[in-house]
């Protein structure tokens, strides 16, 4: 069968907890997702219950999180999901992660000063205009 | 029928084009997305072919997105899917168009700055820590 | 924040619990997902781990569930995504819920002839060829 | 980057057009998507416009597709989204693909008769009781 994707929209609930190991740079963090709808009877918006998610990012996403990402900030995920289930003292238990390929501050909410970071050394940066290979394919039709 | 959602993980290919129209502000880019994928016979990543999307903004997402993204910028985007077909001078033609709910620089590429706009008045911003309603009710279990 | 919606490719795990209540007719059934990864060292397909989820349905979607729906049959979910926390006896506990809007069994590994509902008169069917208000519109271009 | 993945729940709008080539069998449809939104003005639901897409399939995907979906049946469509671009003549056309990795009858609008297809021997069908691996891990907690 093929992966589950998921997308969530909302904020960051913890700060980056950002680990080195012998695999490699992992970060994770936990984001409350507080869907809105319009309540028809009552003619106004409403916010539905918070649901909370474990984020996982490895890598250069692990690092660039732990260096741009602070508790409270709108993010939006893209990554695949998992629910575990442990069973500990005789207590099912589950767990819903995300590993992430993609998160970004939900420009929604706010402006965001982005800056490239060049693959294989992360301690240098780049500016982001030298780097357009799609740009003369594309134009506003 | 329920909305088609779509989350595309890309590079804007042109710059955003912003207007402030009598219904309120508007913003629209081209996004180009090339999927990489594991090619099994050469044992290597290779890039698939590029699709490109136009991507509408409206509102504050339009105005933070005006002053936020670049022409080759990383991006993740999260919207409503929509499959317009024209026919000028004999010719079908068809656009494909996401209306955004979502938007944020790839951290997987780089880093970003986010400076939170308080609602109702764009040219005030605040400072993230402040806003954390969530916080309290997550933990890294 | 938008809703989160996902799409399960998995098997029901069990039989679909079906009751009519005072605000109408509901259906859960449990549906795991197991997805398979191309294992790059072993140069093989492999299984990852088994992700389960509640799903739920109302009115036509959970009488048409109960009547076509057996356990251990491959289907797509299609929903929006809710986690719930619970605190009993001091243990915290999260299930994943999946409300759905659409369910179908998967023609990736079976057959299944389909049977439309006229809406407001579920004991009625019609045949399916009389229709098709998008036929005309389209053509395989 | 990630592949973009999209579900769509809309109507064939054509027979699916089944070929077997040297590669393996094909298959291909026109499906139509409909949005419904509650309009808060109007109170009420109302149509939004309808997008086209063409859906392929592969394999026992497309043999089993071909024997199952009529024009007009309703449908869930889990797959790979990609934008073709082309010119013919001077004038540029784009068509909107899904490559198809799951697809199943919506049971939102009727019932469906499942049977599941033997892997390696699409003659042959077996009853689906007999294959439920995930049952025992699973229960309605």
């Amino acid at each position: 069968m093929s992966e589950t994707w998921v997308t969530l929209v909302g904020n960051s609930a913890t700060a980056v907890d950002y680990r080195e190991t012998e695999t490699g740079a992992t970060a994770r963090f936990r984001l409350a997702v507080t869907p809105r709808r319009w309540d028809r009877e009552r003619q106004s918006w409403t916010d539905g219950r918070t649901s909370f998610y474990t984020v996982w990012a490895r890598r250069t996403l692990a690092a660039n999180l732990s260096g741009s990402v602070s508790v409270g900030e709108p993010l939006v995920v893209h990554g695949r999901l998992k629910v575990r289930e442990e069973e500990r003292d005789g207590v099912r238990k589950s767990s819903v992660d995300v590993e992430a390929v993609a998160i970004g501050h939900d420009l929604t909410r706010g402006t965001a000063a982005f800056r490239r970071i060049v693959r294989g050394n992360p301690a240098l940066t780049a500016p982001t205009h030298r780097q357009n290979p799609a740009t003369e394919a594309a134009s506003m039709s």
